[in-house]
């Protein structure tokens, strides 16, 4: 059984100038985040644009991505694509580079068509064919479809469904969740936004796009709430609000690529049509970086 | 300066089988609650079905409850119309009869013009013609509009307005007003679904339908939140979650009231539209009281 | 059976400079109106301010405007309030004042609990009580609530509910609902943005705020569609939608009442918090109207 | 340049029981409805599952169906990505195998990062990259973003983007679109639920599921609205609402799938996670084409 205990980067994936990809910037980023106590990485989420890379290029990343996460640090792989043959197969290939477990967004083209059975008959049939144990992820903001308690619950009944990572920040359902699941399914928050009060409803860890660019700050809230010092982790939770709606849902990708550039990772360009952002902007990200102090990396 | 920290609970209004207003229930309801150790009550608010009521009925309430209510507990009066002269109008008389404070919900109908501008200008005047003080209320789910961030805290600013009850249960937002505030802003949870998620954003209390019928259980989620106890307040928290959402949520004012019933207070019935809820979903609230053992007040 | 066919304005409220009822001003615009080819009046819709009033002030309204419609003119009267037993009591008053029929806005601040058979109990209970008939109000924009077309149609039975206002703009659902009422159902738009694609739904004619200041060309859109000019009903149709967004969704009364100044009747200000728009959107207002060469009335 | 008047069938694409492409039956479905008085088929829209294809499929179906539709008949493509190098990339390829014009739906799983300037970069950058016309292509229901008329005008400034398909039946936008652009820019409606409004605010044609299954009776709308037979138009449109509300909004690519198959096409099923429609849901949908009296093909 994989512990999801603890704090995890979403990976963005770097670009050249030409928009393809860079896996030796990937690399980097990498190599400079594990000297942090976080429990490893997701390759290719929301922030790893996985929907804007091509099914060569996704397996291209898993493996770059397995090389340079050390073996001691759980490499998460994101594999939800519209289909549910696609997604078995991203998911195969995720396991056979040496992936950990599975994040799988759920499809939400056709959203009047995505009743709770085809939910569940979708994630029951990635589940059964993947090797690894597979993450349900719940992303509101991006998919346009918000997948109720009763629909998490009935898709963690399967065996190979360990987990959930919600980016809805409605914490209730997530409450709702914990109570209903199996004892040992593993929520984790999919937001510095909402962390603190993730883990007072059962979350036991975090996917932050946040903790690629104030790593020991999330690890702080984690480590304050889990050892009772909920005064600290309140201080410390509202201090990350403003910088990380800078870089989720308010500048997206191109808002954490600038701001993985100032703290001295390797941000770049995202894949168009997203554009960088403008300098302006830039500033004001910087100025939230600059009242945190996060040090360069 | 009024302290409201602590469980409030939001009275519903009493009716007879005509309809008409029954004080003398209302009076009991108050009288059997204050044998716990709640911070005050609140009269008018959604559950008080405001909207309800005509001008001479408004007053007639807050009359009849400020009578019932202890001295030493604190009456919160809801007193928000669609006008700012009406809303002027039921806090003036809510301070006449005796209230602590008014609970202000923002008007509503004509939402795109409710502008930051239109609504900071309503909330100051009122504040500027209230003798008592004046808190916020945001009530999305009723009024179809979510006041922002930015917008609360210029409300704030006025020195007559001390805190906000918000209902929309989006923690992000209230970390984040709570961050800009004046620190002796005081936050309250509307609902008991995400009590606990709201304290560690900085809430210091709440005002809870659910607390008409587990006063008990939302008290010590207060108290073991407050006193470091927080495995025993998100276990708490978890359980209350389902039974709140009856009596909420999903069968609203009716629900309350049927639980009521059960309970051992007055429920009886709401007005009209609004309609009793049928004997299947009666059971199904009468089972969510029992597992969580709430026995007659 | 009273005809709904062609086109009414909804009458905006007018106050003084103290925000007091100006009958005297409402009846110098209904008289200006009453010259041109309109079917009869509207009072007390979201234009004429019903939510803002208080039942004394209503009552006022309908009595003198019904004074100054000339007796050939329909009077529509808004009754519709949060309760039954209020909308019962508000269209009693209406009837009395001698309004045709009343428009009755479905009660909307209890979301959740606005089920079908609630709204259906509603309906029904006004029709059986009203002594005059009854038109169906949907106005999700200001209620936050749109009703569908089943609902609309299982209302749409008691003998006593004539038609009904839509102000959604859902085209589709104003054809499921022609499709499937009693064939002497009225429909009336609620807008004059789309006009003319409800007429080929089967709508019989409009309530439409933009015909306050612009009657000849609304009424042209209904005439030249009904007389097989499509081309120009088309090309006036076009014409109309910048000035009907600006006097209704993008600047709502406070803009209805600007533009009513400018074209000679009597506009003066809304209730707070609604407040006057500034001179800027005054200017673009203007020029909306005189691209229209709508004169003076 | 190329004339978009008149009724187009979006083509499913067809599936073996293993989930792969069928091009036969496509080819079949296409000969068979080459004897009505189509204006031309799009490939590769919603109903055609291009986000449930690889880049690979996406190339095979551009070709087969090229060979199979009549030349005298409009090939459109469907060639939107989640990139701008993606949706050049499938815009080039259809060019390459003979298809008239590409449609493409904007990128939206970014919702947030998805101003007017990403929108206007990402179209513009397809116009000039593309040697087929573009047309714009707006599906709020799947793509859980609604483009803006201001948004929609500005993209629609380059030469090479000769018009919009609107699914979203705001009808108002429509002629607010229509109002504003060049005058040879070609709106279609994108559902027979509101063609006849659609062509009162300028549409000149319809891409339409139900053309698939009703192709005379989507015809006759067009023919009767243009040659002034408004009456007969408006009974058609209404007719066709409920049959084209159960292959479209409600059921989706399995409703109209099952349809096909019912009046002697090749529907078969659509990829999973789409499941097809149970038996209850294919009586009722049977029954509203035995309404309709739509023959076998």
């Amino acid at each position: 059984m994989i512990k999801l205990n603890g704090i995890f980067p979403p990976l963005p994936t770097s670009f050249d100038e030409n928009e393809e990809l860079a896996l030796d910037k990937l690399n980097n980023n990498i190599a400079a985040l594990s000297r942090y106590n976080l429990s490893g990485f997701l390759v290719l989420g929301s922030n790893g644009e996985l929907v804007n890379l091509t099914e060569e290029e996704i397996r291209n990343v898993y493996a770059a991505a397995r090389e340079a996460i050390p073996k001691n640090k759980i490499m998460l792989a994101g594999t939800g694509a519209q289909t549910t043959r696609g997604t078995i197969s991203n998911s195969k290939a995720a396991a056979n580079a040496g992936a950990d477990a599975v994040l799988v967004l759920n499809p939400s083209y056709y959203k009047n068509q995505m009743t709770q059975n085809v939910l569940v008959t979708h994630y029951w049939s990635v589940a059964e064919a993947s090797k690894i144990p597979v993450i349900i992820y719940n992303m509101p903001a991006n998919t346009g479809l918000d997948m109720d308690a009763d629909t998490i619950v009935k898709i963690s009944e399967h065996e190979n469904i360990i987990g959930m990572k919600d980016s809805g920040g409605n914490v209730v359902k997530m409450g709702d969740v914990k109570r209903m699941v199996k004892p040992e399914f593993q929520i984790l928050a999919g937001s510095a936004g909402f962390l603190l009060p993730a883990f007072t409803m059962g979350a036991v860890g975090g996917i932050l796009a946040l903790a690629n660019i104030a790593p020991k700050k999330c690890i702080s809230v984690y480590d304050d709430y889990f050892s009772g010092n909920i005064e600290k982790a309140h201080k410390t939770q509202l201090e990350l609000i403003p910088i990380n709606a800078a870089v989720t849902s308010k500048w997206g990708v191109p808002g954490l690529k600038a701001a993985m550039d100032y703290v001295g990772l390797f941000g770049g360009t995202a894949r168009k049509p997203l554009l960088p952002i403008n300098n302006e902007i830039k500033k004001q990200i910087i100025e939230l970086i600059d009242i945190l102090g996060l040090g360069a990396h």
